[in-house]
C-alpha cells in the first residue's frame, strides 16, 4: 500500500488526487488531502459572478465537497494546515485547525498544490475592515455585505479581477471608482487594445483613475476604510476590493528545499515533478514553461491546475504523462465587450527577443448584412522573416472572445502567419464575415513578416 | 499590356480581378470580366437570411457593383454571356444578352469562375411556377413574393438551404414541411448529432418527412405548383423550395479541352492552374485538395471562391501565391442550435481508408454555474495508432458553433488528438467550463486513438 499526500484542496492538488484515484484503486494507493480552508475545490474565478449575480449561489461554486471526495475514496481533511515537509523522512507535519493538535503524516507520493496568495502592498491601512481580497468564497460574502445600490465601491486594479468586480458593482448599482497605477486598465494588452474597455468601463459608468498609484486607505473611528488616497486624490469609499495579482505561495516549497524557478514559482520538470523525487507540485504555486517565449512563467488559472494536477495524478499512478505548457491564453469581458488574449504582446516580444511585427485588423463579427453584428479588432504579432505567429489579441462584441482559441491553437502548433492566414475557418453570414476577422488580420499581417512572397500561401 | 478576361462575376472570378488590380496599374494590365446575370458579387449565402429579415435589403447582399468595380479600373459587364473558349487562339466568344451580338474577345491570363448549378432532378412538374431554387438575389424575390403567415412551404432537402430555409419560413410565420430522401437531416454530420437538430426543428414547428424521397409535383391550373408528391403522401404546398445541393457548372470547361477532376471540378494545382497554361480557375467550379483525407473534393463555399480568387490574382500579377487546399469545415444554425463540422465524420474516415475512433462528449458553453449557459455536444474522429486528428462536429446553444474552428486550425497543423487535448485555450466562466468542451472531447478521444500510452500527453 503506498500513500498520496496532497497538500491544499484546491484545483490542482484535488485534479491529481481524483486522477490518481481513479488509475489506482483503494487497496493499492491510499489518498489524503489536508486542506487549511474550509471548503476543497472551488471555483474561484467565479467568485466576482456571484457579486453580480450571474452566479446564483456560493455552494454552486464548490465542485466536489471534502465528502463528495470521501464518498469516492479520497481522504480529503479541511481546517487542516500543512506546517513543514520533511522530504528526507518523506512526511508533512499537520496541524488540525480545530483543536491545535500536529502530528507527522507520512507520505510515498507528495503533491504541492499550495497555491497563490493576493499581491497585498504594504500600504497604510489596507488592513482595515472593508478592504478585501476576492479570493475565497467567504470574500466574496464579505464583500456581499457591503454592496448596496448607491454606495460607494472603489476597486484597486484594473486586470481581470478589477474590470470583473468593477461589472459587478455597477450591475448592482452601487458608484464605482478604480484606481490603476499603469496608464491604462488590463495592462496584458496592447496599450491601444485597452483603450475601448476603458471606453466601455466609463460609459457603464465605472469613474477611471488611470496612472494614479494608491498610497493608502483612510479609516474611520469603527476601524472600517472609508477612503481610498492616491497620489492624486482622496476617493471615498464604502467598500475596497483589491485586485492587484497573485504571487506563488512557495514558503512551504522553499523550507522543504525545493527548487524555486526564476519565476518565483516551484520548479518542475514537464511531468510536474519538483526537484526532490516523488514530490510533486500543480496549480498556482508552480511555474510553467512558455511555449513562444521559451521562458518560465507562472500564470494562476484554474485551466492549468486542473490539466497539471492530472498529469501529476496520471505520473504518481505508473503513467506517464506530460504538460504540455502554456499560451498565456486569457479571456475576460465587461457587460457585453470581450477580451482575449494568447501568445506574446508585442512588448512581451520585444522582451523575449523576438524582431516583431504587429497588425490591427478592425472586422464584425458576422457578415456586414447579418443583423446584430458587433465590432472586433483583432491584433496578431508575427515574427519578421520566419513568419512565425508569436500571438494574439482581440477586443469585441458578443462571439469575439472565443475568437482568440484559433490563435492558441496555431501558437501550440508553431504555426506561421502565412499558413494560418489559409485557414479553413467556419463561414456562414450570423457566424463571420467571408473573411474571418482573424484571418483578415493573419493575410495582412503576413505581407509584413514574410521576407519571401508578398502574399499569404495558404 | 497584358488582358486578363473573368468568366463569372462573383467570388472566385472577381477576388482574383481585384487582387490582380491590386497588384498591377492599369497600364500593364487591362481586366476585364463577363457575368450573364444581372449583378457582380452577392453573397449567395445569404440569400436564406434575406427571407428570414436577418438581411434587410437585397442590396446589402452585393459586395460591390458593376460601377464599383469600373471605378476601380476593372471592366465587369452584366448580361455579358461567354459562350465558348478557345485556348488555341486565346480568346473567349462573348454575347452580349441585350442585344445578341456576338464577338471574340482575347486573352493573356483566363479566370474561369462560372460556379455552380443548382441540382434539379428531372421530377415530374420540377419545372412548375412556384418551385424555387435559392441561388440567386432574383430568386429569393420571387420566394418572398409567395412568403406569408399560414401559407404553405415545403421545403426539399435538408442540408444548409433547407434547414435555413425551413427557418426562414416558419419565422415568417408560414407553414412549413421539410422532405428529405436520407433519414436524416444534415447528412454532412453523423447521425446522431442530426438528431437534436431535428428535434428542434419540430419544436419549431417543422413537420419533418425524412426518408421520404420526393416523386414528383403537382400543379394548378394556373400553372402554379399545388403540391408535391413524395413516395408516402402528397403535401400540399403554396411554395416550394428546392435545396438539393450544386454541382461545378463545367460545360464551358468541358468543352474547351481543361482537364476535369474526378470530383466533378475543374482540375487545378495548388496555384488554381487549370491544365491549359494561363487559363485560371476559381470558385464553386474547381477541384479541391481535402488536406485530411488528401483527396480531391468540391465544396462550394463563398470563403474557398475568395482565398482561391486571391491566389488567382496574385499569380497572374507575377506573384507565387498557393492554395492550402480544404477540410470540409461549414456551419450553420437552426433558430438557436448552431451546428458545425469540419474534416471527416466517421462515414467519411471509413471511405477515405483511415481506422478510425468517434467520440462524444456533452458538455455546456459556460461554467454549469454560471447563467445562460447551454448545452453543446462535440464529436471528435481521430486515427487509431497514430492518434491523428481527423475530425470534428459540433452542435450546441448560442456560442457552440464557431468553436469548431479550433478543431479546424488543429487539422490544419496535423495534430494528433494527445497534442489536441493539452492545449491552452481561453477560460473565463462565461465562456466555457474549466475543461473546455473541444478539450473534453480530446482527452477522452486520446485514452481511445492512442496506442502508447492511457493518458493525454498534452
Amino acid at each position: 500500500m503506498e500513500r498520496m499526500v496532497v497538500i491544499g484542496g484546491d484545483a490542482g492538488g484535488m485534479s491529481a488526487a481524483a486522477q490518481a484515484r481513479r488509475m489506482r484503486p483503494l487497496d493499492e494507493l491510499e489518498i489524503v488531502a489536508f486542506e487549511r480552508g474550509p471548503r476543497t475545490s472551488y471555483a474561484a474565478c467565479g467568485l466576482p459572478y456571484l457579486l453580480s449575480g450571474d452566479v446564483a449561489t456560493p455552494e454552486s461554486l464548490v465542485a466536489r465537497s471534502p465528502e463528495k471526495f470521501r464518498m469516492s475514496g479520497i481522504d480529503a481533511r479541511v481546517h487542516h494546515e500543512v506546517l513543514a515537509i520533511d522530504s528526507t523522512r518523506r512526511a508533512v507535519l499537520v496541524r488540525e485547525l480545530v483543536d491545535g493538535k500536529e502530528r507527522w503524516e507520512p507520505f510515498d507520493h507528495l503533491v504541492v498544490g499550495t497555491g497563490s496568495l493576493p499581491v497585498r502592498p504594504p500600504l497604510p491601512g489596507i488592513d482595515a475592515a472593508g478592504v478585501h481580497d476576492l479570493r475565497t468564497i467567504d470574500d466574496a460574502l464579505a464583500i456581499e455585505e457591503t454592496v448596496g445600490h448607491g454606495r460607494r465601491a472603489v476597486v484597486v486594479g484594473g486586470g481581470y479581477i478589477g474590470i470583473e468586480v468593477a461589472e459587478a458593482m455597477i450591475a448592482r448599482g452601487m458608484q464605482v471608482s478604480l484606481v490603476e497605477a499603469l496608464p491604462q486598465v488590463m495592462a496584458s494588452l496592447s496599450p491601444d487594445m485597452a483603450v475601448p474597455i476603458a471606453e466601455a468601463m466609463e460609459k457603464a459608468g465605472v469613474t477611471l483613475h488611470l496612472g494614479e498609484p494608491v498610497e493608502g486607505f483612510e479609516s474611520g473611528a469603527d476601524g472600517r476604510v472609508r477612503a481610498v488616497v492616491t497620489a492624486e486624490q482622496t476617493l471615498e469609499a464604502d467598500v475596497v476590493v483589491l485586485g492587484l495579482g497573485a504571487k506563488p505561495n512557495i514558503a512551504l516549497a522553499r523550507e522543504a528545499g525545493l527548487a524555486i524557478g526564476p519565476s518565483g514559482g516551484i520548479a518542475v520538470d514537464d511531468r510536474m515533478e519538483t526537484s526532490v523525487e516523488s514530490v510533486w507540485a500543480a496549480g498556482d504555486v508552480v511555474q510553467s514553461h512558455h511555449r513562444v517565449s521559451g521562458r518560465p512563467v507562472v500564470i494562476a488559472l484554474g485551466t492549468h491546475a486542473n490539466k497539471q494536477g492530472r498529469v501529476v495524478g496520471t505520473n504518481i499512478a505508473g503513467g506517464d504523462a506530460r504538460f504540455g505548457g502554456v499560451l498565456g491564453t486569457a479571456i475576460t469581458k465587461f457587460q457585453d465587450l470581450e477580451i482575449a488574449r494568447t501568445g506574446l504582446t508585442e512588448a512581451e516580444a520585444e522582451i523575449a527577443g523576438f524582431d516583431w511585427v504587429e497588425l490591427t485588423a478592425e472586422a464584425r463579427t458576422r457578415a456586414h448584412y447579418y443583423q446584430g453584428g458587433s465590432p472586433i479588432t483583432v491584433r496578431l504579432v508575427g515574427e519578421r522573416g520566419t513568419g512565425r505567429l508569436l500571438g494574439g489579441q482581440i477586443v469585441g462584441g458578443p462571439g469575439a472572445g472565443k475568437r482568440i482559441d484559433v490563435v492558441a491553437t496555431a501558437l501550440w502548433a508553431g504555426m506561421t502567419v502565412g499558413d494560418f492566414a489559409g485557414m479553413d475557418l467556419a463561414y456562414a453570414p450570423p457566424f463571420s464575415p467571408v473573411w474571418d476577422p482573424v484571418l483578415l488580420a493573419a493575410g495582412r499581417l503576413d505581407r509584413l513578416v514574410s521576407a519571401i512572397s508578398g502574399y499569404p500561401q495558404g
